[in-house]
């Protein structure tokens, strides 16, 4: 099964994620609608919302709800989208220019609020107090992840397991309680909604770490974002801190020269680059992606044998294989 | 009796939110606490909190859960400050340099992010889905008042009914959901939040007029904020939009040519506030304001006589007299 076939089996429900999308971004002040379609609409997989449908299908939810929820899911991601960007002071996301770029920081930054309370209306009405109980904790780890990341910007001492904490906060919540969600909806027993938990936590650690090194390795036009836009944000992922741990107090001092000056001129992408090959820096951060994908699909092990548990395992490989 | 004997009235009440502030702005992280304590302890008067316990006390509730709502309002006003001071580029907020200026505008956006998915935890805690609903539909709604005023900045046209619909979004509706919030938690009959929630809006809008006001006049020593801070910004408030209705074509382009600039020397600032005493703006305001409070006071009427009662009078009245 291939990722394209997933999406084919979830095309009814993600066209009905897509109507409440467009039906809750509404606002009589159009500017917020304009601001939102613009990221919304800009070629995101809607993977969050698909993997929400997944779970909930998987634990025998049909009903309605779920759709809101998926939609409160793609809206709190794009809501960090747009805060992160301003905070990146980035240029570009998805291939096209950034909304900080086009409307303003002010602009980004009140958009990505009134997400954030737009979803808090869709779940008021869907009104299950343990979902608004998990989005509001994994809210405030988020926010916790991305001051943490901005206080170990440009830190070449950055360790592993501080790299971790950080992806685990940043990326893997949104994950984790996207298909955490889509199981408790359903009222699936408590051991199921841990599995799913776990599933897409570990799912959600693979995810960033493949995107950290894509960030090393994709040309823009395939992934939408420039080479080295981490470095030049002074972000040391994995695939840097592997290069860093093996590196000559030489080259070490190379590489912190480099990340304090913040220039990322080609020759200087391409030194970074020549350190991560030696010392197999992609290498490496792709076998930890690949156990975190084990770990999860792992998880699935108490679910009966069907189509949503083979949906789950593809999307999981499928993270290990993507080129964007 | 004096705003003073109000908050004395609820001393004991206070020193609980107090507590509940302290103990929720908590985080591993430190520098999350660090900032968001550096503007909940610059000398706030927790209007809101104040607000929401007197309401509380009126329709005779009396349980533990009014200290963490009381939080969530000072965190939300809290999380709008710190977003709007990015927004605004601001340098000083109550009197101390704002946490932009001191920590930057990434820190500061991730810890109002922070606060309003914290006050979400309490609220799911405390379990009401009708605060819930309240608050978030209030969140919204604030989101659009900023990026309306946003759109309208520098906007010498902008009209009463305009900027009266910016300030019911940006101030009122937060003034008015700390009233309600206080009454639903009682479970009080419909007319009573009703009636408080009124009350609530309209002393909010008096607030932000007066606030505006308070622009034009105030010290920094007293106020904490320098005078004609709107002004730098574009902000068109009601004292300048009477001065500018009334002025001669000449005297507009004036105005224009000011606003445009966003020079804010002293002898522009001093020309805009001549037209504005030269067409008693101040004064029209100050009517607008009472008018409001008269309003608000009007629907205490279905309350019997009590304490509280004359409490709400007191901080309404107090409104119209504040210097800060």
């Amino acid at each position: 099964m291939e990722i394209q076939d997933v999406f084919s089996a979830y095309k009814d429900d993600l066209h009905q994620v897509e109507k409440y999308i467009n039906d809750n971004v509404h606002s009589e002040i159009k500017l917020i609608p304009e601001v939102a379609q613009h990221l919304i609409n800009s070629g995101g997989k809607r993977f969050r919302p698909l993997l929400l449908l997944i779970c909930a299908r998987l634990c025998g939810y049909r009903d309605e709800n779920r759709f809101p929820m998926a939609t409160v899911m793609e809206f709190i991601h794009t809501a960090t989208l747009l805060h992160d960007d301003v905070i990146d002071q980035a240029s570009i996301r998805r291939g096209k220019t950034s909304a900080n770029q086009i409307y303003g920081n002010a602009i980004s930054i009140l958009v990505g609020d009134f997400l954030c309370f737009k979803s808090y209306t869709l779940m008021t009405e869907i009104g299950n107090l343990d979902i608004l109980r998990l989005i509001s904790e994994m809210g405030d780890i988020m926010s916790e992840g991305e001051v943490f990341q901005l206080s170990k910007c440009g830190d070449i001492n950055l360790s592993e397991e501080e790299y971790f904490n950080i992806i685990e906060k940043k990326t893997a919540v949104l994950i984790s309680a996207s298909c955490a969600s889509g199981s408790i909806l359903s009222s699936a027993p408590r051991e199921k909604i841990d599995a799913l938990k776990k599933f897409g936590r570990n799912v959600g650690m693979a995810f960033q770490i493949t995107d950290d090194i894509l960030d090393y390795m994709a040309k823009r036009e395939d992934f939408g974002k420039s080479i080295g836009k981490d470095l030049e944000e002074g972000k040391i992922t994995l695939p840097l801190i592997f290069a860093i741990k093996q590196s000559t107090i030489k080259e070490k001092n190379k590489i912190k020269e480099i990340i304090t000056s913040k220039k990322n001129s080609k020759k200087v992408v391409r030194e970074i680059f020549s350190l991560i090959e030696k010392y197999k820096g992609i290498d490496s951060s792709f076998q930890i992606a690949s156990k975190y994908i084990n770990k999860a699909k792992s998880q699935l092990n108490i679910f009966n044998d069907c189509p949503e548990k083979d949906h789950l395992n593809t999307v999981a490989e499928y993270i290990l294989t993507r080129k964007a």
